[in-house]
Formats: C-alpha cells, structure tokens, sequence
C-alpha cells in the first residue's frame, strides 16, 4: 500500500456522530494498512472542554465498533500517537488560537480541514481559517452534505467557502461516489467495449434508481424535517448515480474530465416545472406501519417533527434528460424511508427483441435487465433469456451474476476510506464542483415549488410498504412497472 | 408431456452400437415420460437371426445402462410390448419380405426408417423400401452421418435417397444440433435483445470453435482411417455451429427458415482452396502420448489403421465469412482426438474498448468474452472487466456466468430424445436439408484437394497435448491465441 504524503487532518465536528462512526475509523484502517507517512496527524475539534486522552478514550472505543478486520491493540496504541484534540468554536470569532498554535511550523505538509459540522457553520468556519491565516497553499477543505437548502443558500456557502480556498482545494463529499459499487459503474461502463453499443435510446428502455431505506428518521427529526428526500437523498445521491450511468465517456478519469461530463448530463435535465410536478414527480410521508417485522410511528409522531408538517419522507420521480443519446429513456428515481427493503440499486431496462422469432407460447414478457446493485450486498447481474430444458423452445428469464465480495477476497474499502485517501492524495474525481452542484440545484428547486404550488400534501404509505400508490400509477402510465414489484 | 401421433419406427441396424447406446434408450426414456400413444412400435431391423426375445434381452441391457433417471422394471415391461425385431439385408435384394408383412395394415399411422448403418448402405435400403412399396406419404427416412465422403458420394446417396422420399421427408441427423446448449444459443441470439448490436464486425473481433476429445480411434480404426477429423467433425458439427453463430436472424424459427439462413453462411464461406490450405488450415495426426495421465499409442499404431496413413485425428481452420455483417472477422475451428480436454466450446471474443480512459496501470488486456461451453457442461459465461477493490482503479477480468443445469432442475433432453421427438412430430428444424449439406462439402472438398497437392504429411502431435504447434502458429499470426492456451 502506497504511502501517503504526509498531512495535519483538521476534524472540525471531531465528536460528532459521522466523525465517530465513520471518519475516525475509516482513518483508523487507513493507519493499519500502512499509509500514514511518520509526521500525519488527525485532530479533533469541537467546542466541548476535552482532555486529549478522554477525546481519545472516545475514539478508541468508537474504533473497537468499527473495526471491520479487528481491532489491535498495539495499532491503537500508534495511532493514538497521532491523535489530537483542539478546542474550536466555528460560530465564536477569535476561538481558533489554539488551533493556530496546533498547525505552526507545520505549512509545508498537506493540511485537509474536515467540515463535518451543521452547514450553518461552513462560512463561519471557513471566514476563521482564513482570518487566523490558516489557509496554506497546501490546504484543502472537505465539505459534508447537506451544502445548502437551495441554490441559494449553497451559493452563500460556496462564495464564504470560495473566498478562502481555491475550487480546487475544495472537496464536496458525495459518499456514495466513495462506493465501490459506484466505482465499478464506471469500471463497467468504460472499461468494457460490450456495454457500449447497448448504452443507448433504442437499446435501453427505461432506467430506474432506487435508494431504499427501512430505517426512519431516527434522531435526526428536526434535521430532517427542515430538509426532506428530495435534498436529503435526490439532490445529491440519486443525481450522481444518474450522471455515471448517463455521462458521455470521458476523454480521461481525471477530475475534471469527469465532472465535466457529469455537469453536461445535470444541464440536459428537462425542467420539471409548474404543474409537471402533478404527473412527473410523487412526493410520499410514511404513517404508522411496521418496519422490519417490528411496528413503528407515524412520520408525524418521530420525536422533533411538528404534528402538521408536510416533509416529504419519500420521493419518486420521472427524469428525463435531453440529449441525442438518451432522448426519450425515462429515468425513474426513488427514494424514501420506512420502505420494505434496505436496498440501493440502479436497473436498466433494455429494449425486448424487434421481433420474435420463436411462437407465441415460447415468449418470456421479461426484457433484457442490467442490475447493479449497491446495497445490501455489491453485485452485478445481467438477466436475459435462456431456453427453458425440455422438448419445446419455451424461454424463461436466468441470471448472470457477479457477486463483487465473492469475487474479490480482498476486504472492499469503506466509502469513507476511499474518500479521505483521496483528499488526502488530492484526487478531486470523487467531489462535485461547484458547478455541479449549482446545476442539481437548479433542477431540484423548481421541484420544490412546484410542490408548494400545486401539489396537495404528500401522499401517505404505510411504513414498511414500498411507498404511495401514486408512485406506481406514475410509472403504470409509461406502461412499467417498479423493479421488483409486479 | 404431450402424447406423440401413433408411429412405427423401423430402426435399420438395430443391433448396432448407435442403435444400442443412444437410439434404444432414448425411445424407451421418450416411453417412460409418456410420449408414446398405444398404436406406437418399435422394431430394431438387422440382418441376424435373432429372435423377439433375444433382441429385447439386447435391448434391456442397454437401457440398464443408460437409464439416466433409475430403471423401472414394470415400464421397461411395457415399452418391451411395444418392441420387436424383424430380419433383413440392406445389401441383399428381395430380403424385405418379413417387413413387409410386419408393417402390412399400418398405413394410416407415420412410418419412419431410421438408417442407423453404414452410409454405402443407405441407397440399397432405400431402393427396397421403395421396390417393397413402404414408402406411404406419411413416412419419413432418417439419416445418420457420414452422408458419403465428398460432394459427388454425398450426391449419390441423396439421389437414391430423393427417388423414394420428397426432401420434406428427410431427416438428415447432426446429433449436435439436438443438443440443449445448441438450442440455447438459438434462444439466446434471437430471444435477446441485448446481444444483436454486438454481433458483428466492429463489435466481435474473432469467434473460436473447439470440438476437443480425449479419445482416440477406438474401435472405430478402419472406419476413422477412411474419414479423417475434417469429414468426421468439421463437415458437419462445427460447420453447423459456425452457421448457428453467423446466421442472419430468420423470420420464423420454421425449419426452412432457419435452413435457408445457414445454407446462406455455408455459401458465404470463403473458399480455402489450393495454396491457401498452407495458411489456413493445420492438420495433425497424434503420436503417443498419454490421455488422462494413462499412456497410449500412435494413431498409426491403432487397431486397423495402416501404418503410413497420412488421415488427420486434428484439424484447425481459419474460415472466413464473406457478408457484410462478418467481413473481417475470422472463424477459428479446432477439432481432434487424444487433446488435453474434453471440451465443446465456442468463445465469442468481442472488441477491446476504443480508448481507454483510465491510467496505464488500470487497464487489462482481456477483452469482453462470451463462452457458450456444450461440454463437459452446458454453460454461458460472459466474461467483462470489473473494478478490483482497493483505493486505485485497477480492472480484473470477472466472470458473470450462468450453470444451465444448476439454474434448471429438469433433467435435460438427450440430443437422440429431442431429435427423436422432433422426427416422429415431423419437425425439420433440427435436421440437414439437402442443400446445406451439399454447400457444406463444397467448402470442404477443396480443402483435402489442396492436401492431397500441396501438403506435406499431417504434422505429428503428441497425445494429451493440445494439437500440433502450427495449429498455434496459424492464430498467433493473427495476433490471437486459442482460448485457454497462452
């Protein structure tokens, strides 16, 4: 394993819950597998009165939860070396001194301030790095999602984050790019010729993404109901599943090539305006049902959610995108919580045949389906039709399938281990560019008001169904049907 | 299980080894799934003496044998009702008499002879089936390969064959076409979508076809010697799967249909004639050598085979297709005896991406493959590059594969119960027509020509190899190598 070049990881938001669950052990696991370099160091800040070693205390037993290859003492030991904390309060000017006493002497290694704070605290923050002079040539800053509520209040984030760190020192975090299955998307889709010619209007029927969740919104209710699934999981998630699959190739993998490619798809978005929002989009909100066996609350009834509020906890939509390659191929999102399944998958449909050859009894109603699926296990399966054994040629639906984790023994990395490698490498591949992220939101608050306009209040489903009827008659009018649901 | 119309089946040399191993027991499996009507017979036809009893004596040995699903003694009573012996000569005129007089009253029901003896007997039978006045216009005649041993023999026997029966009444039988992975492969090209935009120039680079035996002449010494690898395999077998491969997709899977799309490939071959044998054909013949770790003879060391025969047990062409869709696109066929494996294979090797868009260090040399494997088992397997897990794009060859067997319990059809079946139903699909066969050994013929005129003796390999080095050589010229082999 490469070594990295040698760093200060500046952990604002260094006790909150996604420092604790993922960014800490990810880096933990990046530690025992080698990588750091003898002078890297990671330190927590928060605005609590910590003692190092209790900080430490913390994310040690964190990392005892997260261990994933399990956990080593003597490793610990090491790491815990590297681990420091520093007392900062991004929202009270002049507390970050002695953040600056921290990082002095130290402006020829990389230095990466994590922002893994409320994002109401992304311009104070950064407008403090700056005023303290902490923004070396070397730096980076990472940004957590949610960037803003719209496009407005992420282009305030971005001009503060702007006027402190060049556009590329800037790192937006999307960890479902992290994903190994995302990667292998791209793998799939440009390191085989096979693909290709089926990746197409005419070849390709409709395409669907699903990100399904069982959970509800937990402890996170007001957060959530502030934001709902179309910012919470659409705006950024599905989006960038729906740009890999419907990227033109790239000239190469870089950065920018990439995101170059990304943001064309994200412009050639068709508006779904005004009233389009009544046939085009179907917003849901979960009642009391069951989830996973064991019954559960109304979304209305989650701690922290005001008994009249109309955050939508589901969302489905049908995109299209405007270009030459995919002109007419509806792609048919859908989000929500409290649904059936845990489950992340994209499903491409292809075209049946032009004719069948075969009579009429050996005819299958099932297309031709790609099926990458992202959670709750990384596969790739490709149905088709087989002859079903026997005298008579009768065809019936067999699947090819790869099982990523069988395939490869080695452990897959974390989303988030791939990520801080990259940060840390400065691969900005995996990140959204401004740019991107202006486009998504431009696409998504037309949506918004469309809903406040138009639309009634969200359709309710029970939890632990798959979502309102509605999202079924949506997608019935094309003549399909949802993904494993007939 | 759908009941077949009534038949008499007149099995000629039906004491023989075909007639015994696969013939007999596929008949009484068809019985025991209950295809058989009441008014159905079965008579084995020889020239011995042989009682009724004694010939089902013969018969139930062999069906123990080759019982597949378990042997029942209370069916294999009643298909032994249904089993009878009559004595007669194809060779010996005016011997006919006692079928006569066994199929006497029988008119009304389908008659089929079934020619399971040499092929220099197939004119003598049918001139007395026709001088005896059996040929009804409900019977059918079957043919069991070799027909003849070039065009003009092949002619000859169809000429005799055509003054008794109408060319609807034919079945000229190449086993391989009843074989369920064949089957598969018409069902995989024409019930998917997926695969048309692939099949072709510009998409497929070169297509491979293997028929590999570990086994040498056998028994089959004085009969093998006659006929060689080309005339044996290639003629027939590997030429109809070429056509299943290459074909135009036909309007209707009706047997004419189908027939005309392959006679088509067979006349777009591009002929391989006179010096061209040099560069496009290889042709072995094996010396000792060791066949599944046991060591055996030369070929020219086998029972009945002269001493200084120069007759290929090996042979490799490179066979071109002169249409639009396969211009440029090499067909490489390879069959033998005493190889490494037994192993039916055809491997579809498509184009490599047209550039590549990830860093030196990702990319694979393997291209996109699709392996449809007809022995030892029946399976289709796409072979595609996939993301190696870990922080840097590395692509792996992966297989997505699909087991026919494992993915279907039934039992599957034996290449004699389909092609059984499909004669009594009266379906052609399956079988010869006069033309393809005739197109067929218009290709070949110059191929032993050139020889015969400008060949040296066939180059030597030994047994348990995988055939002689110029079979590596003619590939390798390409910038290709046969599958499995490096």
């Amino acid at each position: 394993m490469e070594k990295l070049q040698a760093f200060d990881l500046v952990l604002f938001g260094g006790t909150g819950d996604l420092a604790m669950r993922k960014l800490l052990p990810a880096l933990y696991r990046r530690f025992i597998a080698g990588q750091f370099p003898a002078e890297a160091r990671v330190v927590g800040v928060a605005r609590g009165d910590l003692t190092r070693d209790a900080y430490r205390a913390q994310v040690e037993a964190s990392c005892r939860n997260h261990a994933v290859d399990g956990f080593d003492v003597a490793q610990w030991v090491a790491f815990a070396e590297r681990l420091h904390y520093v007392r900062a309060d991004g929202a009270r000017p002049d507390s970050f001194g002695d953040l600056v006493q921290f990082l002095r002497g130290r402006e020829a290694f990389t230095r990466i301030f994590f922002l893994s704070t409320a994002p109401t605290l992304f311009a104070g923050i950064c407008d403090q790095i700056g005023s303290a002079g902490l923004a070396t040539s070397l730096s980076r800053v990472v940004l957590e999602k949610p960037l803003g509520q719209d496009l407005t209040s992420a282009s305030q984030i971005n001009a503060h984050v702007g006027a402190i760190f060049s556009e590329p020192q800037i790192f937006r975090i999307d960890h479902y790019l992290g994903k190994e299955a995302v990667q292998n998307l791209l793998a799939l889709r440009f390191g085989n010729a096979l693909f290709e010619p089926l990746w197409r209007r005419g070849r390709i029927r409709h395409v669907q993404i699903t990100v399904a969740e069982t959970l509800g919104v937990e402890t996170r209710g007001p957060f959530y109901d502030q934001t709902g699934a179309l910012r919470d999981m659409v705006q950024n998630h599905l989006l960038q599943l729906l740009c890999i699959i419907a990227m033109e190739p790239p000239a190469t993998s870089d950065a920018d090539a990439m995101r170059d490619e990304k943001l064309k798809v994200l412009r050639a978005l068709r508006p779904i305006a005004g009233r389009d929002v009544l046939n085009k989009t179907v917003r849901g909100q979960y009642k009391a049902g069951a989830a996973v066996g064991k019954p559960v609350v109304a979304y209305l009834d989650e701690t922290g959610v005001p008994a009249d509020s109309t955050t939508e906890t589901f969302v489905a939509i049908k995109a299209e995108i405007d270009t030459w390659r995919w002109a007419g191929v509806p792609f048919y999102l859908r989000t929500g919580k409290r649904l059936q399944e845990k489950l992340s998958e994209i499903v491409i449909t292809f075209e049946d045949v032009p004719h069948s050859i075969f009579d009429a009894e050996a005819r299958s109603q099932s297309p031709n389906r790609l099926t990458i699926a992202l959670q709750p296990k990384d596969s790739i399966t490709l149905t088709i039709l087989a002859k079903n054994p026997g005298e008579t040629m009768r065809l019936k639906p067999v699947n090819l399938s790869l099982d990523l984790a069988d395939s490869f023994k080695t452990r897959q990395l974390d989303a988030y281990e791939r990520l801080l490698t990259d940060i840390i490498k400065g691969n900005l591949t995996l990140f959204m560019r401004r740019d991107e992220l202006d486009a998504a939101w431009r696409w998504i608050d037309p949506i918004r008001e469309g809903w406040q306009q138009y639309d009634g209040p969200p359709k309710l489903y029970t939890a632990g169904s798959w979502g309102p009827a509605a999202a079924n008659s949506m997608i019935s009018r094309d003549g399909f049907s949802w993904n494993g649901e007939t």
